[in-house]
Parts: C-alpha cells; structure tokens; sequence
C-alpha cells in the first residue's frame, strides 16, 4: 500500500512534535510537511524544533524544512490528510482552509463544540463519525474531527461501559494532571517543585462540556447531549506524563464493582473486534486495562501500558453515599492517547471506513 | 505561672519531634521527659532521634536521656500531661495506663473510636469536650483526648461554617497528600518520584468515620453521628508538606460561594473569641483563610499561613450538579495543623477550661 | 536615626523581590521607590509583581505604584542609596545614571570587571572598599559596588580561610545549583523533572574570574588578582534554593582538615568582630559554620542557617591526590547570601564605615 | 543453540530482579532458578519480589517458585552459570561455593578486590580476563567474574580512551548520583525532595580504588594498579536512573577536545570489532557516545542511549589549570550498564572466548 502523506500543522510544539513522533514508521501514514509560525519558517526542523521527549528527532524529519503555516493553503494537494496541532484561535482559520480540501485531525479546540463535528475516540463514540458527512454543507469536500481535551479522553472512556450497562446522572471528577499537558516549556520549576497547582486555566469546562457530547447520540440535527451531569476540579501534580483522575459516579442501576468489570470486559471484547486491525490500538494490552492491586494505577508505572494508548482503571468500589454508584481510579497518557497518537488511532478508523482514502 | 511539665511518649518518631517542637519555648508547659522504644532508651535525645525537619533539635531537647516506654507508669506523677504519639496497638495499652492518672493528649488513632472520647478539633467540636467526664466511669482520675487523622482535620474544619448555617447531605473528597504524613522513612523516593500514589492504607476509611463523628453532637451515652455521608479517596503526592483535598458537598439548603464565605466569616469570629487568648492558635491569621486567587491554595505557598495552623480554603464555587451544593478546595498543614500542634492547641483549651491544671 | 531610603530598580524580577524583602522592617532602610519595564510601570506593585517565595508580597511594598526604570534618573535625589537588580545589559546603563548622584548596590554583573569596582563579599575583601574612591574619577558622586555571581559566593566564602592559612595554587569546583538561580520563570519544569542539567550560560568564566579578583589585593590601579587558577563545572539541580559546591584545592602549605577548620574559627572570630553589629549579620550562627556530620551540608536542612548568611562547610577532608591539599562540600543560599541580602550585607558595612550616608 | 541455564541469587533485590529482566529473552541464556532470603523461600517469585522497574515482572519468572540462598550449593549442577546479587557479606560465603563447580557472576564488591580477581568493564580491560586462570589455585571450578561499583563504571569506560593516547596523572571526580543506586527501598523521599545528599557510604573509596584496578595491567602476581591518582566526591540527587560525573583529568600529554574525541573514536571502533556481535553490547550506538550540544548529557534524556549500555561523554573541554588536561561530564545507566546488563556483556565476551559453556 502507498502511504498517504501527512502534513503536521505547528509541527515545532509539543503536540506537533507528537504527531510527528506518531507518524514514524507508520504503516499506512508519512509525515511529507511540517508547517509552523513564521520565526520557524525556513529551518530545518531539527533546528526549528526544541525537541522534548526522551530521545532524538526522528531522522526521517531532522532535515524537512519548516514552511510558514499559511502556505498550507496552496501546498494543500500535496497532501492526504492534514494533522493539526495549531493552537485554537489559529486553527479556527487554518483548519478551515485545509477541511475544504481534505480531511483534518487535529488536537485543537477550535471546532469541537460544532453541531457537526464529532469529537473523536472511536472507542467510545466511532458512532459519531457520520456526522462529518454533515460538514459537506459547509462546501467542505474534507472534514475536520478533532479530538477532546486530553483530560477528557480518560474519563469517556471509563465511563462508556457505566453509560451502557448501568446508566449515568452524575459524575465527580477531580484531576491530578502531568506537567506535559502544559505543553512546552510550560509550568516553571519553581512552581510546581514540592507543590500541587489546583487549577488549570479552561480545563474543567472542558471536561464538562466535552463528555456529554462525546457520551451523545447522534441525530440530523448533530449530537444531542448524554443526559447526566459532570463536575470537576483539575489540579497540576508533579508527574511528566499521564492524568490521573479519582471519579465518582452515580448511576441509574445498581452497578457493583463486579458489575463494572464486567462490563469493561464487554467493552474490550467489542473494542478489540472493532479496532483490533488498526496499527495503533493497544497490542498486548486492551482498550481498559483493570489493575486490582490496591495501589494501582500509577503514573510512573503504568502509563505506557499497551504503549501509552490503554485505559487503565483501578480502585474500582462501589460507592456508599449514592442509592446506585461507582467509584474508581483512572489513567491514561495524556500525550499519547489523549493527544496525537489518540488523533492517529481516529484517522486509522477513518481509513478503514473509507472516510479517509 | 509555673509550666506545666509533659512527658512525649513515642517522641523519637516523626509525630513525636513534632511535639518535642510543639512544647519548645511554649508559654504554659515543658516536655521533661522523653520516651521511646527500647532500642532508643538510654541514648541522649539528639543521639536517638534522627532528626527530620529543618533546622536542628531544640537545644533543650538535645540532651535528655530518652527512657523506655514501659516506664511512663511508674514516672506518671513527675508530670502534668502525656503527649502520646505512640503507634496505635502500643497507645492503646500505654495511653490507658497514663490515663489512669493524669491527661494524654494522643496523636495515635486508639481511642478515636471509643465513645466517651472526643475526637478534639478545637474550632469545630470543643463542645464534646464534656465527654471526658464520662472517661472517670473507666476509673480513670485523668483521661485521652486524642486528634484526628491528619486527613481528616482540614475538611472537618472546612465543613464546619457549611453544617452550621445550610446543612450537608453528601461530601465527596479527594485527598492529595504529603510525603511526610507517612512519617520516616515513610515513602522511598524511587515510587513518588514522577508518579502519584492513589491509595493510602486505611485513610479513607478514618476520613469517613471521623468526620461524622467530630461534626456530631454530644449527648449522654456519646457522640450522636452527624446524618450526612462521606466518599472519599486518598493519593500521595509528591509534596513535602500540607495536605490538599477536592471537595464537593451537597448541602440541604441553598449555598452560594457568597454565602459560605460569611459563614466562614462567622466561623473565624467566633473561633478568634473562643480561642484568641490561646498560644497555638494563628496570630496573623484566622482559623480559616480564603484565597480568592483562581489558583490558590497551594502546598508550598500557603501551609505556612498562621504558622500552619490555619486552615486554607480556595477555589470556592457553586456545584453544577446538586440542586443546592457547594465545591473548593481545602489545604491543612498535616505536620501542625493536622498533627501535633494541633493537639497543642487543643490542650491549651483544656487548660483554659480547667481540665487540666 | 532616620531611615535612609532606598529605590529597588528591577523591582519586579527575583532578584528585585529579594531586596524588596530584605528591606522589609530592616532598622537602618526602608524602600520608598520601586521601577521596572515599561510593562509594569504605573501598577501596584502587587499587580505588577507575580510573587515567588513562599508567603506574601511584603505589607508596606503592595501598594507602591511601580515606576518605569527610565524615571530614575530624574527621581534619583530622593533617594539615600539604590539597589539594583537590572539585567546586565541595562544595569550597565542606567546604574551609571544613578552612581553619578548616589550609591548603588547592585547583583547585576555589568561593573563587575571593572578596575576600580569592588566585587563585594564582605567577609572576603571588605579591604577592596577603598577603590570606591577610584570611581570618583569617573565624575560620580556615588559609585557602584556589586555582589559576585551567587556561586561565586559560597566559594569565595569558603577559599578565604584557606588562602589566609596556607595559600592556594589550584581549584577544582563542580557546582550542584538550584533552580532559584534562574530566576522566574526560569528552567521549565519538563527539564529539570527527574534531571540534571550539566551547564548553565556563562557561570563558570563568571566563577572563574570573579574568584581571582574577590581573593586579589588592591593596589592603585585596581585589583591583583590573586595567583591561583580555577576551574569549574556548574550543574543545575532538583533543588528549589541552595547553591552546593564540591571543592578540590591545592594548597601552598600543608592544610589538614584540623587546619582548615582552625583556619575557619579565626576567620569567624575577625568577621564576628568586623561585622556582627550589622543587621544583616548571622545571629545565631558564625560566618562560616562548620558540619562534621558525614553526610552534611545538605541544601533542604541547612541553607536556611543564620536566615541564609551563613556558608556552610562540610565533608573536609585532606586530599590524597595533591601533595598539599584539602577537598570539602560547600552551601550557600543563593537568593540570601548570594544575592540581595548580601548585598544588604555589604551596604551596611559602607554604612557603618561613612561610605553611605 | 541450547540456551545456558542461569541461577539468580539475590533475585528480590533491586539488582537481581535486574538479572531476571536481563535474560528474558536473551537468545543465549535463560534464568532457570531464582534465590532469595528465608523470607522469599517457598513464594511465587511474583508474590516474593516487589517490582521496582516500570511494566511488569516478566512473564517467565512470574511463577518460578523462589528457593532459599542455602539451597544453591545442591542445586549447582543444574546451572551453566550463577548471577548473583547478593549483599557483599553473603556473597563472600555463597559465591565461593558456586564458584568450586561453576563460573560467578556477581554486582556484589566481595571478590572485587582480590588479586586473582579481575574486575570486569569488557571494554576497558577484557584483557584481564586471563586473570581467572589463577583462580584454579583456589581449588575452583568455575571462577567469580564481578563488575565494578555502578559509579566506577563510566568514569573507567570514559578515562579508557585517554589513558591510552595521553596518559593519565591526576582524576578529580564529582558524582550526581541516581537514587535507584541504593536499591529499594533505599533513600526516604523526605530526605531527598528538594535536597542533594553529598555523601554516600564507602562510594568514594571503592571509585578510588577499583579505577586504579580497572585501569591496571596483570602480570603473573594479579593486576597492576594503573599510575594514577583519583580523588571523589559523590553525593545523591533527584534522579531515577543514570549516574553523573563531572571529571576533571591531568593527562601526560597534551590532550585537546579534538584530541579526546579521536581517541574515542578509535576506542569505539576497537569495542565493535571485539563485541559488536554481542547481543548485550548497544545496537544503534557506540560504546562511548560523545554529545556536542553544550548542555548535555542529562540524565533524563541520555540515559536510555543504547539500551543504557552506551557510555555518554559531554561538555569536554581543555582545562586551563593543567599543564595538559581535559575536562568534562560523563553519563552512564547505573541499573544497566552499571549493573546486570553490564555483567552480561561481560558473561557473553566469556562465552565467545570459551570461558563459559
């Protein structure tokens, strides 16, 4: 199979550093063009790039040179699909452009909350993806999906098999966030050395926001939104990688932790039948990873399970104060399936789908 | 006024510096006698004890030749007060035997539990306080007036403005710990490096029980539990010093931000008439302190607030989901507040009110 | 006596906040004018100023309506002395403004190169001071006297003694810094977490030189710069405040730790004499104080010793390599000794001498 | 080919489980025993060992049921070859015994320091492995082969190069040592959050000692100590993994950067034709890699180079105060290279060289 090549928009960030990352080696893909501002613009990207992963530049991008993003307009036919790691008032503009011509993934914020656009883990909504067919209005002959807050991916996915099974009201959610998730250089040493942070600009709306819609049904008017409730309170923890979150739920039945594990097996089964063929779902590990010791999950320890795109759920208790509740620990890597490589898992789905060819 | 003289109980161990630290230049008493396990009998304090915190053992310490524990019962009536922090299967043979005698103020979980004993938070429940006259039926001619867990201090404080003036039904809490509340060596640095722990052996349970006990009311067989239920879970963080806790709590009636913050309000000017003329309490702060910055408390910034004795309440909002609830974020220095200072203050009550003299 | 008043220029950035905080309640200064960039003029300075240590923005500071630093030239006669904490490159300008008219006390590096300027570390070369009468042929009625590099500090501190005794032929210094050093926001908490940075711009040529120069004696052109060679490499470390320094030195003479430790108690018994009536003298602790624990001085335990104005010595031991020579680990608190109350320090002493008035 | 069966000894400890991840699968040996305290006998080894790495025990080794250390000596003949990581006092006894039947390797400083000993860094002195002929004196069998001290490791492999081309006077070396180097549970967290440690027992003069070894030449009395001096310091920073020098070298001859640099060039040249067909010796990287960016090694980002077996060379740089000397910073993995791993490449040269079948 010829690869389909990728241009990696705000290529030189963090989160264009992980799709440029994410695309090495890919089976089906190949990152062909890097774009970012201006300052960056005519540099190889191994000068561009303040490269912050562990690790070197992947060799097969040191010497691209970087264009200025607002060439990707007319460079846009040398590409199949466009990854976009533009920050969100940029990418509100860039996006744009770029979904008249050809799919987009992106990291960004600026469309998720579109009436007609999915924002995307297929493991829990890949029933969404029709709506984008809804984007053609819009005289798009691509699309855009983008991807939720990384905070959020954990959350829908830990949620999905309660919502199916035992239904939810309401859910508590409080955040113990990487440093990574503030992209690069981000939160100052000083800061955050011997201390907890107990906010994060924007996030908790986020999170709130975004699960409803990626817990929705989808209809001709677009997503209409789960009916339950979230309520968060996000903090910034001394750790590199992985958001770790405590949730709360209540739910509609009775739902023990037996119950929820049961249904997370389910949820694999379906998830592995699913996604199983694509090269970047998890290969030794499932979509939700149960750990049952008590002191688990972990950051440091557990966030590159199935190569940092599982799910992993532990503490799983039923809880004593709602009538019919849960309550667990959750952790996934927030560069990893919650940024990029999640985004890359999506447009595999969309391949497979023909959505994307 | 001649200082009433205490013996430390346990004082090599992290809880026990921290009385030996509590009594240093105290205006009221003065730790003359030291005690610990065999292995430390018969060494001079600074040779026994390795000293954690900063700074070094105080002078007055440094040379008193620590006994064994075994010995407090025959030493009893050299002293006014036993400040026990002995570990909880030991406290529970060696408090009883120096209860029988004179006052024991314990950081020590024993007899947190039994019902003629209050569970002493000054500012919340020194209305138990009476109590401890029920303690005599035991034949005892002094009595145990133990803390809480250290968890458990900043939310009982934190709820207390709440229950008095709208009620609570639930409270779910997330706790973010310190390293030191797992004492020394406690937590090697190689499994908190780079990583949260989500689990601390027992808290959560302690939590649960004793914040509905401290916020109980008194009547003759006991403490009566207050109706209302509490969910929690406990993670380790990588802090040195100052417990931080999410807490989201639905009220019976209406709470706005505004609303708890003129309880609070209440709730310090009452505790400063209470409690003002007393040494430990906060000179330059109140009992609790609200940070209005959408980023506070933090850990490393705001523990130290009143000497680490206030309380720190911040990120107050209304909750989204109860029809009438209330969330914020709450920090308590678990090393005074929370530990041995915190039975400082409650001793001194004691004094002022004449239980011990 | 009247309290002579002082402008902190730079007054926003770490090293401005320090002197802000060093003038706080001091007997014989008060800060009555703080400047900045452009950016922060016409704030309050609790607005302008996003605080770094712990506690608060000192009372008397908050309200001062920052002033752009170009207003200092006009304002200067307001002013008894000026503290500045500029960025070199603007030190270098407009701290001539200022010594043309009054003294300046500075941490920039801008003059420190220069002949007829004294690098003032008290202790150390408080017999450089006269120099300052070398400036007045640049038509200044003030002058400018700067503190050293804070890494310098420690070891200049620690060399003294050394240098007195036995002389010195060779140094080896590997520096262990803290993230302090950098200022604010300074090193990215991606970088340094789980991390140590081996470099840090321009330190050690500043180290190197700066050491020849504070240890030299003056003649009429200037300094000698002593005869002994340096060499360093300067690491940046896990640690909020303290700059660590191993040391190697070859001697002139034999040097046995016993040597260099009686060395250290003559040494402390001149600056007591010459300097403790100052106020920002040690109280409690000697210049140079010395620890025999084997693994000690340790930045978290002993970098607050006599409130950060103390060096601390540790692990002296003679050195097998050299014929004559003695090794040993050095701490000084960098944003204390090694910055602005250093400088405060060395402004009291021009006091107490008639240089400032 | 048959793969060779390996006992671990002290296969719970830090070090021994790195022999268990070591030989899971290594095409040429598999662990077939593992040998543990009193306290392990009779457990499942994934019920006796509490996994210290990331990811999870392997597979292999889950249900091998651990034996008691005591049992080795019946158990010999069903092993080709005897890991072992026990604590010095122990392996002097228990080493000696696997020794009469078979080839030892050990981590442990028992035998390192005996003159029919070789200690062996198989680049550096594969020579003095003819060393373990003499070993048949003992009345032995097999023979002990241990590796150096974890921080000995990349300061021989990095003075390799320079001794042989230059010559080597005098060593000033300073280490940033891991914490994973005291094994686990090892260094309390409260001891090194926000702090550096600048002692670690017996460090200095094992570093001191076996360089000289390392660096010698055999002759038929055992190995001559290298001509050189070395003088250390070593303290403990907040790292997890990889072991930081700053070195600082008097060399015979002039050595320039350049200089150095050729010599590791020919080094590494010479190391891949001896082990470049090994499979523990770096694939995608040389034995010694030489970083030109100015501000590394980090510990962080390097450590990981060449599986952890690459010696990673930094910062050099002439030094002024030598006639002839050079200077600079070297990284090298303490639980890889600096332990098991680096004991395996050594038991694979001896297979290729016959000593072990």
């Amino acid at each position: 199979m010829k690869k389909l090549k990728c241009a990696v928009l705000g290529a030189t960030g963090a989160a264009g550093q992980q799709f440029v990352e994410a695309t090495k080696d890919h089976p089906w893909f190949e990152t062909t063009g890097l774009y970012a501002s201006e300052r960056s613009a005519g540099k190889k990207y191994c000068d561009a790039a303040s490269w912050i992963e562990e690790g070197e530049i992947p060799e097969y991008a040191r010497d691209i040179v970087v264009k200025n993003v607002t060439e990707i307009e007319k460079d846009i036919q040398q590409y199949d699909v466009v990854l976009s790691a533009l920050p969100s008032d940029l990418a509100k503009i860039v996006e744009e452009k770029c979904a008249k011509e050809k799919p987009v993934i992106s990291t960004a914020s600026a469309y998720r909350y579109d009436a007609d656009v999915p924002v995307l883990v297929p493991e829990v909504n890949y029933g969404h993806i029709p709506l984008i067919e809804q984007q053609k209005k819009r005289g798009w002959k691509g699309f855009v999906v983008p991807g939720p807050n990384c905070t959020t991916v954990g959350l829908v996915v830990s949620l999905k098999p309660i919502i199916d099974e035992f239904g939810i009201k309401n859910v508590f959610m409080t955040s113990l966030q990487a440093l990574s998730g503030a992209g690069y250089p981000g939160v100052p040493s000083l800061d955050i050395l011997d201390n907890v942070i107990p906010f994060i600009g924007g996030e908790e709306g986020k999170v709130e926001k975004e699960t409803l819609k990626i817990l929705g049904k989808i209809n001709s008017e677009g997503v209409e939104n789960a009916p339950l409730k979230v309520s968060c309170t996000c903090t910034r923890v001394h750790v590199k990688d992985g958001h770790m979150e405590t949730v709360f739920v209540e739910t509609e039945k009775p739902c023990s932790a037996e119950g929820y594990k049961a249904a997370i097996a389910k949820f694999n089964e379906k998830c592995r039948k699913e996604f199983g063929d694509l090269p970047s779902y998890p290969k030794d590990a499932e979509a939700i990873v149960v750990k049952e010791e008590e002191n688990r999950p972990q950051p440091k320890r557990d966030r590159s399970i199935g190569d940092g795109m599982s799910t992993i759920v532990g503490r799983i208790r039923s809880d004593q104060i709602f009538s019919n509740g849960i309550k667990y620990v959750v952790l996934s890597h927030n560069t990893k399936k919650g940024a990029a490589k999640g985004g890359m898992l999506g447009l595999e789905y969309l391949v497979k789908k023909g959505y994307v060819k």
